[in-house]
């Protein structure tokens, strides 16, 4: 891991892929992971681990099934949100936007458990910033 | 902690005080913090955690003490850097800046060991927002 600062303007324009996190730096064992993003997600599950949205850029829309029903939260840029653990989610942003999370180390970016995937959808645990 | 997203922006103009951060989320046993700074902070160092940088607003200097020799990064708006465990660091603001830390709950914002605190340093493990 790089000891000097990052741009992350920098970071999201060294890739083009939708929906495949890149990982910029490490914080202890978790990962701050950008993203670019741009229609729909997968519905998935992280059974054991909150996970941290912030927009950068445009507008992320996050699906939730929680207990009391269906919900959809809307972050503009400059929002932030924690989808807490077992909580079943689908992240979309039907106008792109750019996002950077923030999870332990190793999390897949799918979750323990997910619906079919789309072959837009990179299953991964982060990929390292093209240097 | 809110289930709703969050806007920084809000957030940060929930507060005056420097130095002294307030805690906007939680993802697992970490806490997402965001501060108002300007001016100097002071020396410090954690043990035991890594801390996260992220400048939403204005530049952040942080001048860090490690083995090979004293240097100074300077983190520009959108700009990331992790403060390894251990290495003694102190941030400084000029002209002021917003910035968003990552650290494990509970770790002091003056760090485990620290040179003398100057009055308009807040020694705290972070602040709840005001809703």
């Amino acid at each position: 891991m790089s000891n000097e600062p990052i741009s992350l303007a920098k970071a999201l324009a060294s890739f083009d892929a939708l929906w495949s996190p890149r990982i910029v730096t490490r914080v202890n064992d978790y990962d701050v992971r950008i993203a670019k993003v741009a229609g729909e997600h997968v519905w998935h599950v992280h059974d054991d681990t909150d996970e941290f949205f912030l927009v950068l850029d445009g507008e992320l829309h996050i699906a939730l099934r929680e207990p009391a029903g269906e919900r959809t939260v809307l972050l503009p840029q400059g929002a932030v949100f924690t989808v807490p653990r077992g909580v079943e989610h689908k992240p979309h942003a039907p106008s792109g936007a750019a996002i950077l999370m923030f999870e332990p180390t190793g999390t897949p970016s799918v979750g323990d458990r997910h619906d079919d995937l789309p072959d837009h959808v990179d299953a991964t645990t982060g990929h390292p910033l093209a240097t």
